[in-house]
């Protein structure tokens, strides 16, 4: 596939996501980690303009000034922007502006993508598109977080089956891996983000690692046995969000005459119990391993150990925090502000999740999250 | 006009405030006090549904059993609501929705107004429509704020004109009104609302009041001599306000290369002198007549001058925290909550703004907000 | 009694009232209404030795140059201060550098007061007295609050008495006075405050006042009749203070056992029913008499009614605001911030209470606190 | 030394380093980081009481039962406790009840240690006393930020001297240390944390790191070339800390007419530029590198290389989050409170500092603190 038509399918993508929604949908922030779809499809759009369509095409004219201002998101390299907490409270650009200029962005970037190209350039291109997947992902989650805590609790899409499964799971296995030096980062020529760069050896003590991840139902069995009120599983700034929030249990459940259910994408339905745990907190994922007696694993115990195990639909908590790895570099300007900055008070998680744009993970792939937040695909994977 | 033409006329008027917006305008809430267009459209439905549809018509059924939730504003007597500061999370119901709401809820009212009623049940529709003629006031000044704080500063409307006059300002003359017991208070059998009741005699000390409103040209002035920064003009609170919010000048204001200017309805516009300055805070008011070496009037005074006065344009901030009148009773039930339960650090405002609908005002009307807000068109009155 | 000798009275008076405290009681701050006694101390000596000593006497040598920053309260005139919330963090100057700078200032004073002296000198030095006794009433609602919110419930003095009384309440009649103008305000020659000048005529319409204060037993049966949480009571502000902060009895109540104690400065107590509530905030107030069908009297009623009932045992909240008189007038400098920039969102109480230094109080006086506060010794009296 | 003896030189030392307080300054809390230092007194003695004497003395009698309430710090095992906020709110118990509290416990633990005692008697108590020893360390921290965030600036001590050094610092070396398997922990039978223990084996690249600590003539220099102001060198949650804050130089700094001076224990001083530089938080640690063109070694790097470099009189951040080694175990109990419920959010720092107590330091030893964090005697050694 060549470059254009990648750039063509990895957009429409992301407006096909949007598809189902009403003007309304597009426009709301409920928290603060939330954005507005429209928001994610201008500023995936303004990183295109502001990054390869200004610097690299003469004579660009850029589609409003203002954008600049609306759709940066956290570059300080690229000048002021709307504070996070106020992306909500924009109603313009409208919706149909958003798409005016995702419209006038993709024609230039078309004619760009036609002609031959320095590597400096198409590699932004990459790096956009791969961006642009990450804000895919961010509008399945946000678009859930909207809708899911709306009192009316309507459903993005009709169709039910999603998320439903009726099969029992497969017992939990354990798998062993031996001590040894392992090679851990990104080493091929494949595109990957900086923060897997730096491949480097670490070495594992001997240890094992879950077969397939914790389901509904044994969480739920956590959950009668008392476990958000026993101080012994948490981490101390668990237990103050727990207490403080009131949390007693994941993210979208609900207790109705007695019964567990959960929000999905298709509406509030009966918590389907064979079903892998999602939307929960790294607290929560590591008190439910203490729990069991185990842990979470590392992230490089788990890169080495995911050629053995199935995963990909659940962003798998880990109990390494998201630091460099030995080489890590950052880059010069803008792009040098995608990952590094980030680098304290957050976990790594790893593997990718039903709502991960397909092609988009690998092994070596870094997410990162704070251990508070729960509104990303996420679950929970033991270790020992 | 009878009951029926005069609830088709209020209720129409609303939709045509908001005609010009567009479908995202509708659903944002940039601060707590300012709600979405689309949820006083609801709010105001929900009103006539609750206090008048359920308990007057038999067999009425409900729109959506969720909407009380959605649309109660403030009565704890009809049961739990959405947080005030959740309205603009919600995207949906959505504003076709609020619309179809709207006609369902008419169409039952327009049967109803057809036939005779008992006086409870005009008494509470008359109620309904002065209430939503409040409603339609924080329309424009709610969607005056949503378009005015957005970087884009897009236009409610393109005919220029409203709000800028060329005129030269009147002298500001003096009108002496000597010592006296005076009447206050809402006498005759028209409409008011229950804090306009309870008339009473108040004896007043001679007093001169201002025969205009300050104008934006003297209010520059007060900000070239340096009254935001003078503490002696201030109120310690508003001191506290001015410094933490690091006001300089009234809402909506904007120096841009050394020129004021300021957002209005039909877009930014350089600051018209001679115009009545707008969009003031109690604080500012009180500080701006401290700084004259003057008073703002109490509300009496203001009631027992109004006769001589030209007024309407400005929402006028008053020397008088807003309490109960000597014979203040509230109601029963609901409608018990409308005024009583906010009498207590907030100042009472007189007369009418450009934006109150036709009508509506009178000299009686007691308007309150606290001292810190200026969302509303307020301007001041000296006295002395 | 000389200038001279009523200084030293004075002065001394405050010294006696920190006697019983240990060291560590002068320190702390445990709410940012509350100020360390020691802040006390010296805030009420750098008042004379700020605009006495400094501006009159030649050759006053200052203390400690650092002190205006210390014990300067809130006057903008006289230059930077600590922050409010700061005072509890200071443990320098240490309670014998206080003691010592009330040494000096005292001599330096006694010196000066020992000749004869031009009218605005003497008139300093006895607004300086009259502000030294309202801080001595605050030494004890301040140290009552440090010590009964305490773990350990340390009594003040051991001495028990004080506030328990064992007689029944009188039944409470109620006053009826007749509707007229009156006049209100300070009129003769003695020492008052700003804001009782400006005396003026108000017109009352005919009203009834209750003849003593609300008991304890009186109270309970408000808090067992569900008072706390019935909202037609309440003013909005009041529900939600009562709701945030789960509020269920006047400050210093425990439900021990079945049984309500409350902290008396002679420690933990069983709640004398006869004897008249204390430490309710207006909040409290209001509901209670909306509860009993009544309301609290205006500040004007309740200087008019005085001379007919027996207060002084507490501060009586009114339903009035604390506002300017017809004729206020500021001070030039900082004598000018006194009050008048105080008067907006608090309300006006009247009378005096147990802890009031003796002759203190008149019944033109007008105190002032927020509507959510009750740590001073406040009571309800009821009008209808 | 015996165990008796141990406790005795260690016990005394704690109120060694108290004695040239004041009372006033055992008392205060400015900000929720510190303690008061009669909290630490106490503290410390309450962990003697109710971890060794309370279960371990038969017929033990508590000093008084409500000392549980005021001196838990966090431990939830061990029941309800003051909040931690509150600490600096409480004049009682006063600073000669807590010294009569050691003195009585004190007496019941040379009994108990005159006997020969079980081990889990013994390892209770040596536990205890390397936690008053880390609370000796943390007296000196919280006296030197109570005393230096005084607006007088009171010295702790007159002797000048200390901390003041003449030499210029030695050419800023790199030791090279060569990549490998290397053991990380603490393997010899003396005493240790829990969080030290589970020894492993990591891989370490080949890495640089220099041979002293950066000073603060190199640190001036960082701030002179903008560096606080550049987004480039920080962490994004370091730089909106740095602007939040108005962070512009290390916590104890002040610009003096143009001239760096620091808060010492021994009072105000000029800057002394061959010093090292103390009291930076993690971001300041980081940004200094990153500056550099260099980072911070990890806490495995730290331990290789440590027997090649002097430390010692800094704490020294690491890149490294604080986590569990692999065979980390929680201890049954309030002693599994210690360490492990503290392994999110925060960074590892190693060595010790020049208020660690003599004795209490070694190469495996792990100190962590939130990034943010400043008032420990915190320094910056460089890795490549």
């Amino acid at each position: 596939m060549s470059l254009l038509q990648s750039y063509k399918a990895i957009r429409s993508r992301t407006e096909i996501i949007c598809q189902p929604l009403k003007t309304e949908d597009y426009v709301v922030q409920p928290v603060v980690d939330v954005s507005p779809p429209k928001w994610h499809l201008g500023h995936t759009t303004w990183f295109f303009e502001t990054l390869v369509l200004k610097p690299f095409v003469v004579g660009y004219k850029e589609f409003d000034p203002n954008y600049n201002y609306v759709f940066n998101s956290y570059y300080e390299t690229l000048g002021a922007r709307v504070m996070r907490t106020d992306r909500g409270n924009l109603s313009r650009p409208s919706v149909e502006d958003v798409y005016r200029y995702r419209a006038y962005v993709d024609e230039a970037m078309h004619t760009l993508l036609s002609i031959d190209l320095e590597t400096n350039v198409t590699d932004t291109v990459v790096l956009g598109l791969n961006h642009e997947e990450q804000h895919q992902e961010l509008l399945w989650t946000d678009i859930k977080y909207i809708l899911g805590h709306n009192p009316l609790f309507p459903a993005y899409a009709d169709e039910s089956g999603s998320g439903i499964s009726s099969d029992n799971p497969a017992i939990m296995d354990f798998i062993d891996q031996e001590e040894g030096i392992y090679k851990i980062g990104h080493v091929n020529n494949a595109f990957c983000f900086d923060n897997e760069l730096g491949a480097h050896r670490v070495f594992l003590e001997p240890f094992s690692i879950s077969s397939r991840l914790v389901t509904n139902g044994e969480y739920v069995a956590f959950i009668e046995a008392g476990g958000y009120a026993d101080h012994r599983w948490w981490h101390a700034e668990g237990l103050d969000w727990v207490r403080q929030k009131s949390i007693m249990a994941p993210m979208y459940w609900h207790l109705i005459d007695g019964k567990w259910h959960y929000y999905t994408l298709n509406g509030l339905k009966e918590l389907d119990m064979s079903a892998e745990v999602c939307h929960v907190s790294f607290f929560e994922a590591s008190a439910y391993a203490a729990w069991k007696g185990m842990r979470l694993p590392t992230e490089f115990e788990w890169e080495i150990a995911s050629g053995k195990m199935k995963w990909g639909s659940r962003w798998e908590w880990t109990n390494s925090a998201y630091l460099p790895y030995p080489g890590f570099l950052k880059a010069e300007g803008a792009a040098g502000e995608y990952n590094g900055k980030f680098m304290v008070n957050q976990m790594a998680l790893r593997g990718a999740s039903e709502v991960t744009p397909p092609g988009h993970g690998r092994y070596t792939y870094r997410n990162f999250f704070h251990p508070h937040l729960r509104w990303q695909y996420t679950g929970i994977r033991l270790a020992k």
